[in-house]
């Protein structure tokens, strides 16, 4: 009989431990699919955007990981939609038929339809949003610089981190530090006083899911690191100008990151799939679309009947490696199994040598939870070199107060004056953030 | 007396070399203006075009440089012109005053007039366009991978490199080798045979200004590689499908690097500086503008009165120092002395262990020359960290024949389908290249 061909959209987690789990198997060919020719490890993506890591060494070369194995292939092209009837994948210049689908293209940032949040906010859920946001920091200080004007000065110097989750506490955290100390003797000029990090949570605590002496510990923590944590605090809309609250009350702030909520791909609604909760695809418990067991969807995208589990890495890769075994218990004329989410925990990292750590009913932080915070991420990023290459970025960071990625290199969209003039008058369209810089 | 205000324009080689002479000097401030705020290593950008080196890796912010000295202010803006009557430098935002300029803003790509040159042709002058190009390279055999035409897929898997100086030996010799082992091993779908790297030179040999031994070295070294070296072909016109030569032979490709000229910044002439050959300032010998006694051109863009020196970094170097040594002399009511251009020689690597170097009449090629290459190049190389990376980067890819940054991360105006169509879909202007991409 000639091998099944299991065709993977997307290669985050949950494609890529499809991939994994599918890629020493005889009998199956598979092959993925993905807009970008890298894997993004998204757990350290924010470090891209608080100038830590260059975004090179949070992505790794698919082609790198498919090499290895001679039954992968590999397509870098945009997936428009699937034809079930015909078990075709509609991508961009190609058509690629399937015998079992698996669909893993992810999330989105959701904006719960605040008024000017998608379009006067930083999303950071792509390497390419994470050098954008990169680029706004450092150009708002340099701006500030050159800025006489105390009100202007002090709008571009505050930055606004809306969401309290681990997202948001890590970047804040690690915001926090880039100003305490690398930017302090970058720029001797301006008076660090004028420098505000907030971070923006609606609900009346952070980290919410968390223990509550975790949770109450990360905010200390963020107050004690110079960070201005506001609680209870709902944003009612976001302009160019600011941040206004459902108080009434306004925030004069150049730069607000938004990472109070994520959604599924939009994709799930070109391919036409059953959509739950939050943008997922309603699957059955063995994360078979019902109606089409041939087609799984797994990862954040997934909400499987009657669960509801959490949108990060651990729950992705536990999706995938199932929904593999199912097509292989499938193909054995097996029934497949339903999903379980195991919760191995969580953890997030606040600043140096402070993290939270949650392990079953186990939870601590501080300084052994940080270096086991470290441990675990360096552990699951894919790639000696980029592992090598990291932890010399680190222990540099750590021990000299240090930043290596000050650059502005501006891509298109991103908040520098100089790309922003030139997009402007180019009238150039959805990419730009108008409000989303300091000019 | 109060301080004697020197402003500088630009942060190559020419204008750090200014900052570095005058950062001990107690009666002097110094303004360093860029457009970025990092310095550029020019000698190894095609490194990170060939995908063996980050961007990060060979910038270095100039914050870092700047606040080891207190008497060293940066402002990252664009200069417009000078008000030589008033002593002010006209830049984006605010006007400078200066009590003596120095005006080291570099070259830019020269295409001769040629049609097409400019429009379809990728330049490797800036770390943007060097990040452009690899995308560009990458994407070509991405999509090369996907299509079935193999008129279309060999022209996608044709790279062109116009100019056999130093910059296009070397850019081809690592194109060379990026094909030969890391994306043979990443696309065993493809043919590489289909694969070429096309090397145009309008003289009789590459290298010229080498001595002639090591120019036959070159091209021996460069056939044996698998780069096709045409010498004597001169381009009549690049069009978005391919190369057409003065014969009126065409040559069908997708990717044309042009590396067969450079002429003074265009900054020049928006300051009304006299020019000369190449678009270069016409200067006294002792680097001043005459009638402007308080003004010095150095670097690439100088051409002192009855000198020619090479455009390259020894010379900025040179021309830097002295540059300051004369102001300083002017401050102490000494008489300005002449420049004098003193070659240290000239190097080009061309592959592992192949290299060419020429130190005054001594001239070698090979490992020695490759190992003093390596060398000369890291210890110039600026930042700590940034050579030890750059150190790991490169004994890995010699052990391994591998390479690390082999991603598409599109930037504006980068060579990747889907960049292209959303710039396509909104109408963005001259930072694209419509001929210049894959699809």
């Amino acid at each position: 009989m000639d091998k099944a061909r299991v065709v993977v959209v997307g290669a985050g987690f949950a494609g890529l431990w499809v991939v994994r789990r599918l890629a020493s198997e005889k009998d199956v060919e598979v092959m993925l699919l993905d807009r970008h020719n890298y894997h993004t490890f998204l757990p350290l993506l924010y470090q891209v955007a608080a100038a830590e890591l260059e975004p090179e060494q949070i992505a790794y070369p698919l082609r790198g990981i498919c090499r290895r194995h001679s039954n992968v292939r590999l397509a870098v092209t945009e997936v428009r939609g699937i034809d079930t009837a015909r078990k075709l994948v509609r991508a961009d210049g190609l058509d690629i038929p399937y015998d079992y689908l698996v669909v893993a293209a992810g999330s989105r940032t959701a904006y719960f339809g605040v008024p000017g949040a998608e379009e006067h906010s930083f999303s950071l859920k792509t390497l390419e949003e994470a050098v954008c946001l990169r680029n706004q920091i450092i150009s708002c200080f340099e701006q500030a610089a050159l800025e006489s004007d105390p009100e202007r000065r002090r709008a571009m110097l505050t930055f606004t981190v809306v969401g309290g989750g681990p997202t948001g506490v890590e970047y804040a955290g690690a915001l926090a530090e880039l100003v305490r100390a690398p930017l302090r003797k970058d720029f001797p000029e301006l008076d660090m006083n004028e420098v505000r990090v907030v971070l923006l949570e609606a609900a009346p605590g952070v980290l919410g899911g968390f223990p509550e002496r975790l949770r109450g510990y990360a905010k200390k923590r963020l107050g004690a690191m110079g960070v201005d944590v506001r609680l209870d605090a709902s944003v009612a809309e976001v302009t160019a100008a600011g941040v206004l609250f459902a108080s009434g009350e306004h925030l004069p702030t150049h730069t607000v990151v938004w990472t109070a909520g994520v959604r599924g791909e939009v994709v799930a609604e070109h391919m036409g799939l059953p959509l739950g909760r939050g943008g997922r695809v309603a699957v059955l418990s063995t994360l078979q679309v019902e109606g089409l067991p041939e087609v799984f969807v797994v990862g954040d995208m997934s909400l499987p009947e009657g669960q509801n589990p959490p949108m990060n890495a651990p729950n992705a890769t536990q999706q995938g490696r199932l929904a593999a075994e199912n097509i292989l218990a499938m193909l054995q004329r097996r029934d497949p199994v339903p999903f379980r989410y195991r919760d191995k925990g969580a953890m997030a990292t606040i600043g140096r040598q402070a993290a939270v750590v949650r392990m079953g009913n186990f939870a601590f932080s501080g300084f052994l939870a940080w270096l086991l915070w470290l441990f675990v991420h360096l552990a699951y990023l894919i790639g000696f070199r980029n592992r090598l290459i990291v932890l010399i970025n680190w222990a540099w960071d750590y021990l000299f107060y240090e930043r290596a990625v000050r650059l502005i290199l501006p891509r298109r969209g991103c908040g520098t004056i100089d790309s922003r003039k030139r997009e402007a008058a180019q009238g150039a369209g959805d990419a730009d953030r108008p409000g989303a810089t300091c000019s």
